[in-house]
């Protein structure tokens, strides 16, 4: 199972969302819920989709996913226990073996080479991670793991499920298709399946041209001071992991 | 059914508050909830009112209308989902065919022509609507709509209804009636009912009046800078559609 | 029956808390509920209180008395609700005649003649208190009656119980024991009762002393520019009425 | 029993952590509930815990201690009473004589020697606590005691236990391990035990540091406002006590 919500950069979600249409999994299940924000999201048709989460279900040649994807997270602390509680209902009837959840991880620092770290709900897991090239360094993320991407793991391992939580270091100032796309190698090269990463590509191009403009329209100005300014959205700073 | 409840610019509430009074609908049911905030109000006569909503009752020559106005909307995200699962259960009981939602779009333009955008539950409605003069974009609202005028879409396709929500443009920084007024011409067209506006025309008097105060005191200031300081009301922010 | 909760310049409360202490009501029951801030107040002799409200009894000549005091309102908008309705089953079962919820009416201006509002729920009601000296202003104040002291006029109407909101004038930045005094007046006027207010007089000489004291430190700086900067409390700025 | 949840400075904390440790007191049961932060913190070896309270045993030679200690306090005002009625349901359980919530008084005083002031449930504990150099001054502090230090002083009241909340004075600033030291010897004085302090001084020996460092980088500036410069945690302001 893997879980991609929004959370910092949007890396994890951007990561789930690109698999679901890359393999052309097939959603099983709506969860609506009031502790997703009341709120419609407005589809290319003009037609609304009311905001909550969704299971896809696609068969790969290494195994079954079960892919969790959303446009939000619960909006009050005792909403995240309850939805975690429902999707682990989920993985338990689907026989799940093994979760991801997919995060991001913010560093605050600009172009830096985006890496993978790693935590877990089971020491075993660690080895196996590594040689994949998960890090994992003692305590990090400082502030622990915030959200559905954190509580998984627990409430996994009290139904002796291993979990991991990996997370994409990104600057966590903006969207960032290049993180997703270093976590989705390492998911890859772990689950032993190949993702064609057209369409992450493409929005990774369309991102540096934005960041581009932004340049431009600062030029002379330090690029990381102006990062620095930027307010993050409250959607940014709520989650990470 | 139309509703129309507080959210950006009071366009919607504004054209909803006008309908009630211009045709002389008749007060059914008030709704009170604790979702809704512990406030009452004060009327001419200094007594008070509680904060809630309410549904007015009228029969024009080509449909009964079921009006749903407000002081107010739910307080927490959970009493959003409660209190519009109560709007449909009057919409099934009332066997309404269609519901209009109508709400704000917040442009930040100044001085633009007001135009209304369109989103529906149906795709099948679009049609019938652009004919009327109702724009669809795609994707728009990008955020998607907040609170019951989005919600009550989704809640109305699980029971079969036809519902969109109408948005009157506007510039979100104030109580909008010309918006109002446009938004309630198109309405007015696709019920194919007349409506009186002299109540409507008195407020759009009055408040660019105010706008004309405003611009005198702020002489030698640029007007649009002037709007961007203004700072939104809570209610402002917290609904939009 | 009183109601002096806390609100804009603690205007009720103090009047509330004068009459127990003056009259020597005597407490007959306490109030506690998680609806109320998670807090203890610490009294003179260094034991702890939880905070909660508290009804009084006192039999005067004219009339038996409840009075409801208190050091906090609900933190959320349903706890109002649940409380005022706790409240009123108080009131039924002491078969109280008619209720007074006190309160302040923040007017922005300094040092002006301290004068009282009202608004009711029965309009029978309004002759009576005019002649007392009780101003109704039509649809004021303008945005409501947050707080149990306008939830209580609502409720109240519902069992048949005539309650009148009485709110003293005040600047509200600071407590204001000098508009407490004047609307100590009115009240007693109303209940035709005598209630001695050497304490009182007392709480306004301290806070003439208090604003002397700022005055002096911000000599050359205008007043009323001063009081401007002054942040409001987070609790004046949650209730009035 | 001894209360140490995370609070201003995290005086109470760092007493209550440190005891465990150094007294090796054996972990009895995980308290979990939705009413704290949906989060997960990253132990050493890269493996979560979900966040929550903890209840540790520990035998001396003069007393059976049950201490509780946590990461997280209740994120809502409800939990805060919900989660109190536990920990009271504990100290029943294990026949708790007597209870010592601990925390922090934020004097905003900076290098002032450290003093621990008192509040209790029961004025029958103040002469005992006295002679240990518990101060007790009228009506301190001021606002009250909030979070779980306070609530359960008078939730212990109802069952008869004896309780004492002990504050040591502390900046309010940061974490403070000095404060926590003179804490720890008052309640020691009055257990009557005897805990090492190693791990506690190389804690202080540790923030002497970080603050030597932070006094290098802001050379010239006045250190007081440089404090007051810096923004308390969200954490540090919402409890006190």
């Amino acid at each position: 199972m893997i879980v991609g919500l929004p959370g910092v950069g949007h890396v994890g979600k951007l990561v789930a969302d690109h698999m679901v249409e890359a393999l052309d999994a097939k959603k099983i299940v709506d969860i609506y819920s009031e502790h997703f924000p009341p709120q419609v999201m407005v589809k290319e048709d003009s037609t609304v989709e009311l905001v909550g989460n969704r299971f896809y279900l696609v068969k790969t040649d290494n195994a079954d996913l079960l892919i969790l994807v959303g446009d939000s997270q619960s909006t009050d602390p005792a909403g995240h226990y309850k939805l975690c509680e429902i999707y682990l209902d989920f993985a338990s009837q689907f026989r799940v073996k093994r979760i991801f959840t997919l995060g991001g991880y913010p560093t605050g620092i600009i172009n830096e080479d985006n890496y993978v770290i790693g935590a877990v709900n089971n020491i075993n897991m660690i080895e196996e991670l590594k040689e994949k090239g998960i890090q994992f360094n003692p305590s990090e993320p400082p502030g622990g793991i915030v959200g559905a991407s954190g509580l998984i793991l627990s409430f996994a391992k009290l139904r002796n499920i291993d979990a991991a939580c990996l997370m994409g270091t990104t600057t966590g100032y903006i969207a960032d298709p290049k993180s997703s796309k270093v976590l989705l190698g390492k998911l890859c090269s772990i689950l032993n399946i190949v993702v064609n990463t057209d369409a992450l590509d493409k929005k990774i191009t369309e991102m540096d041209s934005i960041v581009e403009k932004i340049k431009d329209s600062v030029i002379g100005q330090d690029m990381d001071e102006y990062y620095e300014q930027m307010p993050a959205s409250d959607e940014e700073l709520n989650y990470f992991g």
